[in-house]
């Protein structure tokens, strides 16, 4: 039998969190003395009413589940999170439009970052708190899932890289979820700490500064002005930059830098490939900038090392509008949405580990064709990874192909172009937030028709968890009673 | 030891046999009384010469060779004939570049069907007939190789497919290369004769119908009129709708329904698939072309199932400018480019039973992920496909983007605009012919720049000869003597 009564339990003892959350964004809104105060409360209560209720009907459920309730469970986090969350937009008038402040809501939680807000300077203290505040609860979310959960559970997709291909199996951090997930959270508070600290030290303010660092460290890309990062100062842009690459290094390597095992980090495969691609596309973008008369070599340097990293950690701060950009950068910057960063990070997309095993696999396909009757298995930090951990990860990026390919198609069909249909599904399905033409750095998300909104929802909901875990759940096998 | 002097005689002997084509192209321009007969017995007798003096020394080389000889002989077959290909252009002064004269070439002997040509009806009848019996030699050539030659040497990728994968393995045709070779031919000059037949019941005549069968037969597109197909009458147009329709079959199918096997056809589940998406996507574009009132029903239904077979079975033929359709309907064209027919035929791409058993291999991933210790494996024609198959085909896809995207980068870095570049690199790797934007179905290859037309002669080979086969000669381990 299903344990549908867990399923409920798990969701209302998130909504109460959640309420929890949204009455510490009402503080903010209280401190600055707006109105907007209110509506939070509003929320709260709404979150905390319906969290309650089910919560006393369902907190004696049987605790016995299988890997279907988990599933279930997993991919209901973000749409209820994303529902409630949409409340202090609705509620406080912000966004009047539900679709808008749903997208809104699931932007943040996902991390993606992409706005339907068109003056985001006219919005409240409160409310710009709260989305940069979802942006870190869905970072932090994430982290858990995919480093502390799921392998413990030994859920398939994800598990597999973190526990297994990845050969950092979570005996080496520690053993119980909790303790994972405590050393997760304090590694990322640590950052955005310091980030802020950073950030204050330039022109920002306190508030700003902290808005800023939940966008940095959950990789989201939510920020309170309209530009973005364009009219900030240089220092502040390279601080951004600094985090922004931090926020997609495996936080496991984050881990073993405070104990002092750099060895550790240098011998990581996937954080060298992930930083000499930081080098080498951003001295492509640099030189062909300063070819093209840009500006100077330090600005270009500057705006092609931003960009770079803020699209490859799926983050989505915008300090040029790349767009309009010789067509091959840009061609070079789309590509960078489906790299993404490394596993175990808060970043989005298909990630570089699948990417450098597939390649390593595509490499040795050629040594089989000469030398057939070789066993020659993928090595990955010089362990072997399986062919089954190949096959899985071989049908993610299959998978993922096909899902844009879909996704493309259905944003053609309600009246997009091509390329900003294509920059909408890459941004949204990795995470990142801006994308190409009428999505592109200097637009938002606002002019897309309604339907394309909740097609875009849906798009980040199933880049965040990673195709698998949330498709699964619209597969009628899944329900079959076993 | 690599055995050079194998490769070269093969050499030799494929150039004694191309200026026999020659010879029979002039013999063309001598019945029409055209001056371009001279450059017909010049290009032959070049390749004579040069191939008779490379005869003289290796013939008497060992017939001993392993894998790697193969592999260079297969790559190399459509570069020297190509280059040869090219003579009667340039010698003529029909296309006085040698780098368009090339492009050409290999663009009809790779069935490609893009051409640089600006004005196609003032060539005379001789260069017609040349650039279209590049394409009847290419198709042949593709044909024996994949069906006859590769299987028997067990050659990966492509031998994979026919021989084991497909299940239909030589021996149920026949277990000699050279038998089931020119049963192959018989097929397929069958058909040629029975369209030509055909066309010239309509307003074709005798020249322009061979010419057109040769194009169809072997998916490749060139026609003898500057506007394609467009200004043919109805019947013609459906006539060539069943024959490119053939020339994307397995051939395999087609000696299946000489013999009366009908049963083996219907069971054949590409087959299937690969109608199922002909009806499916042309239902689309008729009824969304009906909606935009494009013209009557028959018109709209004739435009949207000729288009989508000539794509689909990369053929390439054009009869109405789909780049000027609904967006999503060219994106829809777009993704026809990468589908491919099915294996076995004169058609390119990545084929449909790659994308049927990836397809089914992604399925089976989600029931992996429910049943993690159930043994899952992908059944095709209701055989077991072995996973080292699946992986291969994974490799094969994967590595198909990976060019693709760095054909993109190179085409914008040269100056195309993204959706040009996507659509030039999308219809050279295929085979297809026309593009999207600068080299849409209206205009062709002209405007491409120089070192551009070179990347997509590249790409047309490494297209042609699905990658690995190709791409195999440039890894430095295959040059180490074993």
């Amino acid at each position: 039998m299903f344990n549908w009564k867990f399923v409920f339990y798990v969701m209302s003892v998130l909504m109460i969190v959640e309420s929890f959350f949204l009455i510490i964004s009402s503080v903010v809104a209280l401190l600055y003395g707006e109105g907007d105060f209110i509506c939070f409360v509003q929320s709260a209560g709404i979150s905390l009413f319906f969290g309650g209720i089910i919560y006393l009907f369902t907190q004696n459920c049987s605790r016995d589940i299988g890997k279907r309730e988990a599933f279930l469970v997993v991919s209901l986090v973000w749409v209820v999170f994303s529902i409630f969350g949409a409340l202090p937009f609705l509620l406080g008038g912000y966004i009047p439009n539900f679709t808008d402040a749903f997208f809104e809501s699931i932007s943040g939680f996902t991390t993606t970052g992409a706005s339907i807000v068109n003056d985001i300077e006219a919005l409240p203290h409160g409310i710009l708190f709260w989305r940069s505040l979802t942006h870190l609860l869905g970072g932090m979310g994430i982290l858990v899932l995919t480093v502390a959960i799921l392998p413990v559970f030994g859920i398939g997709g994800m598990a597999m890289f973190n526990a297994e291909a990845a050969g950092i199996t979570m005996g080496k951090l520690h053993p119980r979820i909790k303790e994972t997930a405590q050393r997760l959270w304090g590694i990322y508070m640590l950052l955005v700490a310091i980030e802020t600290i950073f950030l204050v030290f330039g022109e920002m303010d306190w508030f700003d500064a902290i808005c800023h660092s939940f966008g940095t460290l959950a990789s989201g890309g939510f920020s309170t002005k309209n530009t973005s990062i364009v009219n900030y100062s240089p220092y502040t842009q390279y601080v951004l930059i600094v985090f922004m690459f931090f926020a997609g290094v495996n936080f496991t390597l984050h881990y073993f830098a405070i104990k002092g095992r750099f060895r550790k980090i240098w011998q990581n495969q996937e954080f060298k490939v992930y930083t000499g691609l930081i080098v080498l596309v951003t001295s492509i973008i640099t030189l062909t900038l300063v070819y093209l008369d840009h500006g100077t070599f330090e600005k270009s340097f500057r705006d092609a090392l931003f960009q770079v990293t803020s699209i490859i950690t799926s983050t989505g701060f915008v300090s040029a509008d790349y767009s309009l950009w010789h067509p091959y950068l840009v061609f070079l910057i789309f590509g960078l949405m489906f790299t993404g960063a490394c596993v175990g990070s808060t970043s989005g997309g298909v990630k570089i580990l699948r990417h450098l095993l597939l390649f390593k696999n595509s490499i040795l396909e050629f040594k089989r064709m000469i030398h057939p009757s070789a066993v020659l298995p993928v090595r990955y930090n010089k362990e072997m990874v399986g062919q089954d951990v190949i096959s899985k990860i071989l049908a993610f990026v299959i998978l993922y192909f096909m899902v844009f390919f879909i996704g493309c198609f259905a944003m053609t069909l309600i009246g997009l172009d091509l390329i900003s249909a294509m920059g909408a599904v890459a941004t949204t399905m990795g995470g990142i937030g801006p994308g190409l033409g009428v999505v592109g750095p200097m637009n938002n998300f606002a002019s897309v028709p309604e339907v394309g909104k909740w097609i875009l929802s849906f798009l980040m909901i199933l880049g965040r968890l990673e195709l698998f875990t949330f498709l699964i759940i619209f597969v009628p096998s899944f329900w079959k009673n076993q």
